[in-house]
């Protein structure tokens, strides 16, 4: 018997919600037990609602449950969500009211006072938001949010050099990748032999994000770091694998030498506690000229690492790199599962 | 009869070769008239020794031209090179002491202390450097360059900045198409489904060019701009047409209107002059959210334009905003050609 | 003042209606007079209601036109039509009956059997069932159409071939341009790094349309040619232009060389009229191993020439060859613009 | 200790070479232990002589080889070729010679009388021809060979269709990826918005391939096939994974569902044996209508199996059909890599 814990997905038959479902079929301690989706698949056969598009053939046993509807009551104590942020409010705080843990890849409670925006390896002290949030808002369950697929990477990287150095200012361009916009998202027109310098509330999301990510939590409330960050977003015709070039003014002035030690030790909790899809390093350093590449490297650790290269320094700001990560796994259906692998061992969920 | 000018093409069956054979088949004042390449094509029909790549068939006089090898005696009073660096050093020189204005495309002399790096919009008063040369080098002809095709195009959009506010400091991240590599250049396994987060010494060069082009000349020497540049690097699945996203600090704080005034209102050289191969405007402003983009901007004014949009403000550096540019026309055979047109109307041909 | 006359455009915000208005913009006998939309674009300015995606900026005087709804009452006595095929039906056969000369790409009325399906070059003959269609149905307007833009280029090349040899069966494979399925069309998830081997309807389009354009009209009714036509259709990670590989049995056996000499020798109609759209040759032939290829050739006069080339024996059906053709210009809306002026100069147009 | 048979790798640092390398690596009968590359190469580690391309990180036992030269001695009963035709003749000759068994993938030794062209599933008994070489040529050792990366995934398709029905003409167009070419192959620029309609000598070695895997051997010489084969090649831009649009008349006029029946139900020796690259259907049928498709399914069996989808009728052949499958898994090192597996199990390697 199938004795790994009963989750939902929310969203179930969109991209990021098949990711959910790949990852989840073959999780140790988790079973997708309950799809759901819009009232357009509810009621068929998995397998029939979901246009399928990851892997030659979805999961045999996923394929054969059974699509339940918006506003239907749940068995699973964890709910993964990647719902629309269109209906993702008034779903996910019904849930969690109800009682689920929340675990949510979709953008709208990431900024809330009382919400933590988790990436385990980084901030893993603002679970202690969770507790605050039950008692402001009445509930027996919680929410917990996770980053966009652009700031989690970036943020990965960020973290070690903001404990060893102190980290003042950062400059950002991305060259992210199609599937970040869902299916059927950006036209095919608008990707061969071409760029589009615009992600529509991307560069905005990127500097919030990652001034909350990198701040502080005092029992009562979050304290953004004291960070100036500024992002240029781009899409580029790469189907998975978000490219940030960036350049960051430290508290200190390490040689590129130094940096790259610094991410080559970087562990967080996830490691110390052997979280089933936690990456050995949350950080993989390539030390080739030309690296990292989405094509080549959006895998590394089953796409769970963010992978930085071209260390060196920048004649603005200090010191400049290149890093790259997957967008539908580590940065978005993985990171909630990183998140659910978290707070079952910190004791968290309702089980 | 045919009376315009008679030119010399160096390095006529390359990429860029081709696209000074291209753009000069149709020229007002110039006619290809000699046509250079390495001992493998020397001797043979142009159209032969061509694999034309540019339009659906080369044009019809240089195709029945002869190829001439390196060490020809030329004819044609101006020779544009798009010579590989790794022969023009020599070549060029020796052009130049035996009286021909060799106008260059090669990165070979960009940086030497007494030839000019010349964008005419931008620096027209860097010819004095010519008088300059011949006297240093007791030669009767003469060379000057343009800049890198990544340079050019953000130098067209910073001059105008320069001008009305100050400049003090400049973040680039480029996105660059292929065709900035030759042919065969980048093999398509790095470039379907890809990024190539590296372009050998190109962050160099836009590093030290664009100081060169934004700084003065006092007869004597040249005096780079006092400007930190900081450039980042990316090969993208583009055909042509490079993308910059830009961060500037200006000497004063302008509003993102008052920076689209100053692009607009901008005017060189060669729109004075009315140099036929100029712009009509050199910087032209896109006005929508996700423009400019290659393959619906990159042909503006026949390539010869760079194009600037998502103007706005950068909570790091104060402005920044998006310039793309075609790299093969304005970016390098086009800009040796308005380069000798300026040459010509300001009495510097030896004719 | 302008005096050419004034044509209406149907479905002018779409892929296909740009194309027309772009076209038509610098034609000299038509010029575009009304743009007709749906009631989401009914009201607003062209160039407001429109996603431009053609140029970097759409034609000025288009620009200001106010869109017209699907009811409007037109006053101009020609009509081109890119209406999507859904609400074609009705409104196409409405300005007919009101004395417009519908001149249509759209799918809906092809196969009718009193409407000709048209290419000038192929069966210009066909235009005698306009009388037949007026007289059976009261108008006193008409529609015609032109095929689907695979079939478009396949036909312009087979047709010759017919003249000289006779054709019993063809075999093409096609690998289609994204711009054929309109904007957002196809997804950029499924172009890159992929084909989509599957198209939907176009093989059966392929296999009828070709036998009507191939057959006779006897006054009465059109008469397929009695052929074998089997095609498989892919759609590729292409921007513009059709590539199909075609394998021919004809009625004689002619060596590679003749059905050159057959396709180069081709002319049509518009060749003889001199019509303002008409390609110079409607067959170009390229004797490279490797061409066409649509990056290169597809803009070969204008967009409006099928390009043929790889002409070689089949050791199945004899003969086999690769024709390829720009999908929306020849294959669509300057296929239309060129029926027009067959129209114009064969006396058919209302004016 | 590893107890697996240590093999050599000739051609080790290209793209098929590194295939083999990294397939071998997590082998359970075999190990990479001599890795064989140019002089360029030859004395250097393993991992710096390679510019790794197929995953994050190459395989650390191999990384840690000294490359050999071609003219080495080499130890290894098994010897994997993926040497460049040009130089694969002699070298391959002589290791066949000292005894060893050569399993190649160049396409030198593929139509010679006495060397089996071999695809388990499909003509195992052609390892008869193995004695005959050995005899005809007096050597110890034997070279086998598999055939070209489109031949094998069409007749792995076309052989279940041979033995239920006959088979008589075949017709196919192939869409084929550019890792075919090896890196850095296909340049850039004739791949991003662009299709090539040529590959050079493909279409021959297709005819030919074929007749030859789907004939007899009788004890002395090779059969080829009675049948048409007419074939039209294409490059497109796609990483990995040929696709192949295949029209065939067969003896008999099966419907689309019993060739379906007949693809599902084909297992060969491979199966039998339980080989341990072997897939466990080596076709796979999609049945949606608009797969396979090369970015979703290249990877089913781990890239061993075709996949077939479009099952329907030809009006022109009688069936068509569309194959898909990884050109550098079961098309090159893949298949060499099956056939020693077959050699061990029928005790043909000299151990």
């Amino acid at each position: 018997m199938d004795e790994r814990i009963p989750v939902a997905v929310l969203g179930a038959t969109g991209s990021v919600g098949q990711r959910f479902v790949q990852l989840l079929a073959r999780h140790p301690w988790f079973r997708p037990a309950e799809l759901v989706a819009s009232d357009r698949s509810a009621g068929k056969r998995y397998g029939d609602a979901t246009d399928w598009r990851l892997d030659a053939f979805l999961p045999e046993d996923a394929a054969d449950l059974t699509v339940r509807g918006y506003d239907a009551a749940l068995d699973s104590p964890v709910v993964f969500s990647a719902l629309p942020a269109e209906v993702a409010g008034e779903i996910e705080q019904r849930l969690a009211r109800e009682g689920h843990a929340v675990v949510t890849n979709t953008r709208t409670h990431r900024m809330e006072p009382d919400i933590p925006l988790l990436i385990p390896e980084v901030n893993a002290e603002h679970l202690a938001a969770i507790e605050t949030q039950r008692r402001n808002r009445g509930w027996s369950g919680f929410i917990a949010t996770n980053p966009n697929c652009s700031t989690i990477h970036m943020v990965l990287a960020l973290k070690p050099l903001q404990a060893a150095f102190g980290l003042e200012a950062v400059a950002v361009t991305t060259m992210q990748a199609v599937s970040g916009a869902g299916y059927p998202g950006v036209p095919s027109l608008d990707m061969i032999d071409n760029v589009v310098p615009y992600i529509g509330e991307e560069e905005e999301k990127i500097e919030s994000e990652t001034k909350k990510l990198l701040g502080g939590f005092d029992g009562d409330s979050f304290h953004p770091a004291e960070l100036v960050v500024s992002a240029q977003c781009n899409r580029v015709p790469v189907r998975d694998g978000h490219t940030e070039c960036v350049s960051a003014r430290l508290g200190s002035s390490p040689s590129p030498e130094e940096v790259v030690e610094v991410f080559d030790a970087f562990r967080g909790r996830p490691q110390e506690l052997g979280l089933p899809s936690a990456p050995p390093k949350p950080v993989v350093v390539r030390r080739e000229a030309n690296r990292p590449q989405p094509a080549l490297d959006r895998d590394t650790a089953n796409g769970m690492a963010s992978i930085v290269g071209r260390v060196r320094p920048c004649p603005l700001l200090g010191t400049k790199f290149v890093v790259l990560g997957h967008n539908t796994v580590r940065g978005a259906a993985g990171a909630s599962i990183l998140n659910a692998e978290l707070f079952k061992e910190e004791g968290l969920l309702p089980l």
